[in-house]
């Protein structure tokens, strides 16, 4: 083994725990948005109650993931593609943090519906919540295997998440018109609703730095868009 | 001077260079901030669509501050105090740019009301508007004179904000009760709502942030909270 071979290993250790970790906050967010997705079309309060739980955790990755990283700057030197690679880490981090929050948020709206969502079809609403989640678990695991298709696959399905938030928008506001006792529960649906498209978002935002961090490559800040706007 | 001083001047002068990028980034979404406050409370479609125009240049230097970052870790080996700013910094570019988003997606949503806030009292709205504004202003000061005081007064001052979100909310769901021909027009000022208290809360980040690169020192993950819950 050569002089310095010490130190290069615990380097490398240091970055497959970095690795470790984003994976863990990964796991963790998509476990929060099967969570909140169970709470809404389960109705189901102690899926909600566990996805409020593991917000805790996820903040915590976040702050650790930070403090290896700058352990990592200081005394490693990381170059080229590793440097690329913890530099990406502080920002996606920040992207499974608000994932977690957004989930947790969901979860806690959805303790104020009741029997709403029985009474209501809300096809539109399930269906865009599975292509997010969908999306996300793609997400994740290509920043997991460092795999720039399935980033890129993430990145071009963002589109049809913002269609269907769209028109679910019309259709809630349509059934608060037609029956005011439901502004309320209606006026959750919306903001759980944006909430799941801005998880979609944060996917696509994570697809574009697994991309970055394999190719080098910046993708263009313009993203695909779907024909309808994303705001109704 | 001393061997080796010119690397040092050139060291201090990329520092400098990356903080003048964060006080324009911070100037960009504050002036989009009071665009979109302009486009709300005057129904002043140039404020809106001059909001909205600002958003490339947040963008460009959300990546800019991230290429000078990489440039100065990979070449300068920067440590402790400039170690801690550089990579906040790269945290911070993230609130500075939802911020953005959000003034833009406010100004937009300006434009769908029409006359409406011209026919309804909206002291709520106003006040929010005024304090989150405020907020921004003095996090963004704060970042820029690394003022630990100014940003722990940003970060006490949430609470307020997130009680007259809650309010407003329920103001807004009245007005839906009683009017439901005002549905559409209170579903975009409801959004318009969560977006300054989103502004608000990512003030109170950057906050978090001074008061972390001036005392190396991380505030509590539990912020202050307000009386009220800030979700209706």
């Amino acid at each position: 083994m050569p002089v310095g071979g010490h130190t290069v290993t615990s380097y490398e250790q240091e970055l497959i725990s970095l690795r470790h970790m984003m994976n863990e906050m990964g796991g963790l967010v998509v476990r929060q948005t099967e969570l909140a997705i169970r709470a809404i079309i389960g109705a189901d309060p102690d899926a909600a109650a566990q996805a409020r739980a593991l917000d805790p955790q996820v903040d915590t990755l976040e702050r650790d993931v930070e403090a290896l990283a700058i352990r990592l700057l200081a005394l490693r030197s990381p170059m080229a593609g590793d440097l690329r690679e913890i530099v990406s880490a502080l920002k996606v981090t920040g992207d499974l943090e608000r994932i977690g929050d957004y989930a947790a948020s969901i979860a806690k709206r959805t303790l104020r519906l009741g029997t709403f969502m029985t009474e209501i079809p809300s096809a539109g609403l399930r269906r865009m919540a599975q292509l997010v989640l969908e999306n996300l678990r793609d997400a994740v695991a290509a920043l997991s295997t460092h795999d720039s298709d399935t980033a890129m696959r993430v990145w071009r399905a963002d589109p049809a998440i913002d269609e269907i938030y769209t028109a679910m928008f019309r259709e809630f506001v349509t059934y608060m018109m037609e029956d005011p006792r439901q502004i309320g529960a209606c006026t959750n649906l919306l903001f759980i609703a944006k909430n799941f498209e801005r998880i979609g978002d944060h996917a696509t935002n994570i697809a574009e730095r697994v991309h970055y961090v394999v190719t080098g490559e910046v993708l263009p800040t313009e993203r695909p868009r779907g024909t309808a706007s994303p705001q109704a």
